[in-house]
């Protein structure tokens, strides 16, 4: 049995942890922290928690946290991560890190693409990156795993087996995104009123948002060489699902059955990625950690089409399969 | 022609009105007014308005509105429009408001609803209610006309004429009404955030909400009795419309030919009201000024059900058809 | 561990089914059947089940499906239930059957609002109700158990407690149900068209639905009177979800906490209903097994509002919760 | 005035063609036509248009509809078109068609894009492509006009004039389109059945969409030379609207105001193109015959957005825009 901590209980991505927390046997939810005042009880911020998990929300210091937890999932947003996970490390905690705190290695690219200087900038470069279908070994006996962003665990799938095998040029790759309105996180704006993005599609943070450098470092580690990808987000009326379109160039003639074979072979044994014929609908991965996958080829250009639940595969369901391998439990427990 | 000034330009009744007065063939904008600083365009505000009205929102005094503008369109909160339409009024303009502030009659129960006492008590029970089905004569020659609510206007048009032939009992009239979330507002709230609202259905304000004594008095005018409803809204994941379902007692035994037929007389000459056969989806009159009634009789209830869009004939249709009327336009113009 | 058949492979019910039983640690799925030809992967009709099902939908006689389970879950449509279910008794099977084929006592009233003879009339009047929270003690022998519709489920469990108590009138009790259009099936129609019921809210059979008679049976039991419901369901456009709200008269005078403090006590024990003191929306309980409830009083009426999830609570999640029931497993598993 | 005949009236173009037309002054509704027996009125095909438009639904001979009609909408399937057309062309009307059948000017082309002989195939490339931005003078005195489809529109409008101006290669042009679900036409199937595509995204005919050659016939006149597009459609969970986001190499190096202010000047006397900085939502288009563009650099490839309305600008809104240039009436009107 392990004992959890969850900080930053208000968000989606932390309710979304504990509903699969509570199936798992070996997990024992042992405190949730945010800022309100007053241990208001978990149930009063998410309602559909009522008679499932009967806590209170505390505010905690890093060290109450690492008393009373083994690993601690921070589901905070991205700066704040990193001035609360180095105490908790150091008190013994081992930490899954929602925040984009510690993906990129590099604290200048930090510092450029997230506005802020880095606030533990000697642990970057030395944090393993949480997605098992590549960093598997790293995972396992890792203090800290950093949990991939949703656009970057939906790019990275189809196009790191490609890149790998030198299929296709690494230079050029168009990443044309959409993605369900949760991945917007919780808190109340004017561009995710109802009214404002309900029957509507639009366009958002075309070629600045921040995921692009983590999928270039990622991609780049799996191609052996830079990684340049033209990355469009599009923000889609409904709550869940990302299905993301890459267009790249193939290195040498390839037939959609070349393509097709390399991910299979590559996810051959993996638990979570579905290699498939058709062409998935975001549906058919809604409320699983799974991630479908699919290729084509277009007059010559190779597309692949992924979809995957932005709040599990591209969160907290990766998270828990990160925390799986961290433990020794079986990697799909609770998924 | 007519000058128009709209006044609260930033919310959906103002939008919707804009772009009906922008069809009609003898409205003016003559200006839009709102709270904020700096004079943005309207189509920063409203992207749809964009190459079709090319106006600035300003920041005027009543006095400078009414300088401007013969009708004043007053798209304001609760209890903001009783304190600036005395002198609107008193500069010569007429006016059409939004708010709740001059539809009721008396003070008291306005503070009880409202928890506000009333800025202009004194011209409460003076003032036309905007509902030409009943109150048409009226219209006519008012300086002021207080547009009905959305919810009493579903309510209202199929109970008024069973109330007012003596039809149904005028005590414990369960009114059920479920509505799209624009009836909600513009602003972000944690319950109108897509995520928390989309794929759900609530109800909210159960035999409290402020539509209440609304309807009670206007359908207590009908009827010539003290009229008592039971009002339960909900809110239901889409844009636009309210679809309100009512059962009451009948007087004496009705088959649905005598409901119908009643509803049929009544409305006969009526250019927004369509009596059915069927029973009506919300969708029929989406985008438009009419409310789609229809009644049954089961195991000896009446049940009415009615459709209209909340924005349309609910809020901003309303208006334009009490402005038609106001200046002796074709009642239907631009409808 | 428990051999399982699942008849009517293709629908949302078996969808549901089979995804829960996945996660029950007793059941194993021995067969699917369905009418297709050609024994198609259950993945090609439900493509959400790639990697977690591996079995191919089979055409089986009813002897050929009680040699291999032990326990049936028939989602077959009324009457055609039926038809098979008697052979399945009759080779040792234990049957949960999703139609109505065995939800009433009464040929006669079947016949009159199915429009078809009974197949199998003698059996009436004997097969257990499957609401656990009214029913359980008969349902753990029984050979065969009547899955409650979604309706009457989202009805019964409000109104049930308050007739036992003999708190509300039995007569002209108002049941105003809002259900989201997986209810309706799978079968393409144009009702259920996207453009066509999307942004749209209807009511249908207003007093002629055919779960009437069913919710004034099983509550007649409650009551131990004649029991009469005025019932109007209404299409929202979501996919899953019931609210009902209903409002009916007490026998004396009542306080909201008299109301709830007898529903509070009458579920005290039940895993599956929570009673809650604020206005429940139908997300909290999406995808889940729970039925939250809470009552108000308002001018004297009692109003009752009740969610579920149609496809579980209303249909797959009660229909494990029997099967737990009936094998002697935790009520909970796999829940 | 013009007197107008609608065939084909059931389908979701011919209802907002029918919406667009009861505002124009000069057009009165003579005939709609359908297969339909026994002459039903259009309401009880379409219930929006109750009290709004009396007529009913006749199956006519195309002599019996050239003779009650100046002008036909053609709202017919693929294939149909041009087995009636010829007829109604010698009759003496003029034509709008809003099939594929007149848009292509190869019959070879055609028949391996839609799997069928053309009808009339001696027409082809004589007629003109209704887009008015690009064949204004063209459609002024055509017999026959092909109404574009609403992926080509969304991808024309913002490609030709790049095109034209020499700044984007015309090969590998990367086109990838998200639509509504009233695109795929008001015939229910599994793939548009609300439960189905509802909070779910899913690509189709990937590369092999049938409006691929008609947009590489039209962006290579703009060109003056063979362009070629990697064309990906996605089905979005919305009524309506198209995002197009395209992306292309450019001829050498160019800035973002390079790109926008050749749009721009392109643009800058047509009544419903909007050229915009930010980046626009489809609703800020729905229910407007509008197409708004923008443009934006990233690693220096040109990308391009645009928005419009399927069943407005991308199909009976520019029908009535061919419909007033065809007939001399301002291009607007009733737009």
């Amino acid at each position: 049995m392990t004992r959890i901590a969850i900080l930053g209980a208000a968000g989606y991505t932390a309710l979304e942890l504990i509903k699969i927390l509570l199936r798992h046997p070996e997990a024992e939810i042992a405190t949730v922290t945010d800022l309100q005042e007053g241990r208001p009880p978990i149930a009063m911020i998410h309602p559909s928690l009522a008679n499932r998990l009967d806590v209170c929300v505390e505010k905690l210091s890093p060290a109450e946290v690492a008393a009373r937890a083994d690993c601690v999932f921070a589901c905070l947003p991205h700066g704040v991560s990193a001035s609360i996970i180095p105490s908790l490390l150091d008190a013994g905690a081992r930490v899954v890190d929602f925040s984009a705190d510690y993906r990129l290695n590099d604290p200048e690219v930090f510092a450029t693409w997230y506005n802020q200087k880095h606030g533990d900038p000697q642990r970057l470069g030395k944090v393993v990156y949480g997605l098992p279908e590549l960093f598997r070994d790293g995972i396992v006996d890792a203090p800290l795993v950093a949990n991939p962003g949703c656009f970057p665990t939906s790019t990275i799938l189809p196009l790191a087996p490609l890149l790998k095998a030198g299929m296709i040029e690494p230079r050029g790759i168009i990443v044309d995104s959409k993605t369900g309105i949760s991945g917007a996180g919780r808190t109340p704006k004017l561009t995710t009123h109802y009214p404002e993005c309900n029957e509507s599609l639009s366009a958002y943070n075309v070629g600045r948002h921040r995921h692009i450098p983590e999928m270039e470092q990622i991609l780049g580690t799996a191609a052996g060489t830079r990684v340049e990808v033209i990355f469009s987000p599009h923000l889609v009326p409904m709550d869940r699902g990302i299905l993301t379109t890459t267009y790249s160039q193939p290195t040498a003639e390839l037939s959609e059955e070349n393509v097709l074979q390399t991910l299979r072979d590559f996810y051959a044994e993996e638990p979570f990625v579905r290699v498939v014929d058709h062409l998935p609908g975001t549906k058919d991965s809604t409320g699983t950690n799974f991630c479908d996958l699919t290729a084509r080829i277009v007059r010559g250009r190779v597309l692949t089409i992924s979809c995957l639940d932005n709040l599990l595969k591209g969160a907290s369901g990766a998270a828990v399969q990160n925390f799986n391998l961290m433990y020794g439990y079986p990697e799909t427990t609770a998924l």
